[in-house]
């Protein structure tokens, strides 16, 4: 992975090579405190030594039982699929990965509707075993098993932690149960089971993937000048603070997509908090220059733009035309009209003096995935320690958890109380 | 379509009822302007009359001739796209809907190989009827079309302007040829041809869609107290003059997924010019309470969320279950559980004194949709005239157009001269 911050400087916002230089002091600091965390092993640095602790045999034995399956679905929400949904979609396989990842009736009645249940693996991932929405959308699933006579024991494993309803459920039904590792949060967790059961399933390379993500680790470094996570993670912190609030994820990739997804919870729930933190937004290229570009280059000034692409891809050719105008596209090919499209991005918002970094993987496999994913978050856990948050915890979330709960009836919570004191202003359009 | 901006008032940024107030004489001097231009169909405002003026008939019986589809292709990018995406997206169909609208050559291959294509019928957007991604793409789909021994003339219509290459194809190979009105910017085209063609293919109610809009430009009216849509676009524009340069639009439906995309491009190309507007953000409820939530509740205050759903939803049951701890979901249902999830977040914000503002629609059909997207197009167009912006324009987008024309040989343009200028200062992870 090659990170390029050249048009980061002298942009507005921007920074300088003094800006960097100093800021390089204060990277030596926030390593030597990140690699303290992962010699102990403690709270969220534990997730940079997965590519190390991570243990590939244990997965492939929990899922080697499941005979060429169709199709695998995750039931999970946040951090418990996300991974594995990148993974996934970024990758080609024979076997379909699908994700519940929501409570919405609509999506669960389409998905039960689509699935040979017969010959679906099912995957229901919980760290703390007790997500409302996972196991709820599990009761759902596990009934249409039922229904269709599908033995659903035969057919589910869980991904969860030590203890709670997940665990008991695998230990009552003798499923097989892979370990959440201790001290990984979610977002931080796609380097462990929780996102490679799935990739395993699909029968991807997860040593290579992990091998990804040791090159990773490998290219941390006391300098930003040194390693490319944190470079980027640097740069975004210092472009933060001069008031690039926003920072657009825009990979020149469909097979990309749910990296930007991943990204984007990454980023917003690990430095979101106390005032602080950057929007993560997430783009699409070529697509986005279509709808988003006009503001990134025209609209205000609060924006980092990231650009990221494999070098290489399998292409497909232009064919040759007598459409008068069309000419010049007739023998190049749509990885070379991306290509040019990136190029031009990145030129465009450079000459409007935009922020931007170009982010460059080798090829879009298991390798770079695994290089990718471990970057950012070497990146963000670095910008967590530049900005004085704490990068590991979430405790925003709670409040509204706790107001569900008690609206289903699930206790007593005073925040479900504040539910109705709700403030109206409604304007109706009748009918 | 209801409009709830309670939670606007006395958050941080946040409006009061003076300041509504005040700005309420600026809607009407707005909604002047407005009906102006749309008594004149001026560029633009013409869009607002798509509900009087598209002609169904028209659009039937260009495709009634496709006799049982198993599939419809459009290829398109931007607003030629995003529309009818919106709407497949959100309606069921036995006819199943896709979209080139990127050039990335791993969809075109993956998507080639998914469909049937003598079963396919092929819809080509081009307003301008020059727009290299969509051309290179039907290249590409007519060579794959000869290739299976189907003849593509028969199974290809385009929706294009009165000129260009995409007009000439068809009247080379008489190809059906849906008209883009004059006067309507691609992303606000939805309401036409442009977005209602692949609609009448999948056998959607079309009329019932226009319905939809001619209820939401009924509920036009000099004041935001008493429309909808305006009382959307001023308190967006107030609270992005007070600091709230993002609008996250958060959907608590699967099935308006698209929809937040959709918006996001209408917001974006219209608002962000001159260094102002307003960042759109696509998330998604409840999933994104388990991603994004930490940031909107504790991060910058920046930030506007929309929390739109529908009032009434086809809902699964959760079943009755022995497992401790989750007695309190059985008897319940998922649509109950999204619910809860939507007020708590709504609560969640509003404790924290972050500004929300909650649309509602009836439920997912053609009429509310027609309602909901016409309401955001004059949402937009009133927060255009509010911050003296060219709504219908998109003049930053030309520039990257150019340079990858330059790039790829299509003519001399110096802004693909800057390209080969970029600084650059490059951390590489080597190996």
């Amino acid at each position: 992975m090659d990170v390029d911050i050249g048009n980061a400087l002298g942009t507005t916002p921007g920074v300088t090579t003094g800006v960097l230089d100093r800021l390089d002091d204060r990277v030596a600091d926030a390593h030597e405190t990140i690699t303290d965390g992962m010699a102990n092993d403690a709270f969220g640095y534990a997730a940079l030594n997965l590519p190390e602790t991570a243990d590939p045999d244990a997965i492939r034995s929990a899922v080697d039982r499941y005979d060429d399956p169709e199709a695998v679905l995750t039931v999970g929400i946040g951090g418990s699929a996300l991974g594995a949904a990148t993974l996934a979609n970024a990758l080609d396989s024979e076997v379909d990965a699908y994700f519940l990842d929501n409570v919405d009736p609509d999506q669960a009645r389409r998905l039960l509707a689509e699935l040979p249940l017969s010959e679906t693996v099912v995957n229901v991932v919980s760290n703390s075993g007790t997500t409302a929405e996972t196991l709820a959308n599990f009761l759902v699933v596990r009934e249409a098993m039922d229904r269709a006579d599908v033995d659903w024991t035969d057919r589910t494993f869980v991904t969860t932690g030590g203890e709670g309803n997940l665990r008991r459920l695998a230990e009552k039904h003798d499923l097989p149960a892979l370990d959440v590792p201790a001290g990984v949060p979610g977002r931080f967790s796609v380097l462990s089971t929780v996102g490679l059961a799935v990739a395993a399933l699909q029968g991807h390379d997860v040593e290579a993937i992990l091998r990804g993500g040791a090159d990773g680790r490998e290219n941390l470094s006391g300098s930003l000048y040194d390693s490319p996570a944190y470079a980027y993670g640097a740069v975004s912190y210092a472009l933060a603070r001069r008031g690039a609030t926003t920072n657009a994820m825009m990979p020149y990739a469909e097979s990309l997509e749910t990296f930007a997804e991943w990204f984007a919870q990454l980023w917003a729930e690990s430095l979101g908090k106390d005032g602080v933190g950057q929007t993560p937004v997430r783009a699409l290229g070529a697509t986005d220059q279509h709808s988003q570009l006009q503001l990134y280059r025209a609209g205000p000034r609060e924006k980092l733009v990231t650009l990221l692409r494999p070098r290489e891809r399998a292409d497909v050719s232009i064919p040759e035309t007598d459409l008068e105008g069309l000419s010049y596209l007739g023998g190049s090919s749509l990885g070379e009209l991306l290509d040019a499209e990136f190029e031009a991005t990145e030129a465009s918002l450079a000459a409007a003096e935009r922020p931007n970094v170009r982010i460059e993987i080798d090829r879009v496999d298991e390798r770079s995935l695994g290089e990718l994913l471990y970057g950012m978050e070497a990146a963000c856990v670095l910008y967590g320690e530049l900005d004085g948050v704490e990068t590991f915890t979430q405790p925003a979330v709670e409040w509204g958890k706790k107001a569900a709960r008690g609206l289903l009836g699930g206790g007593e919570f005073e925040e479900a109380e504040a539910v109705s004191d709700k403030r109206e202003l409604v304007v109706s359009g009748g009918r």
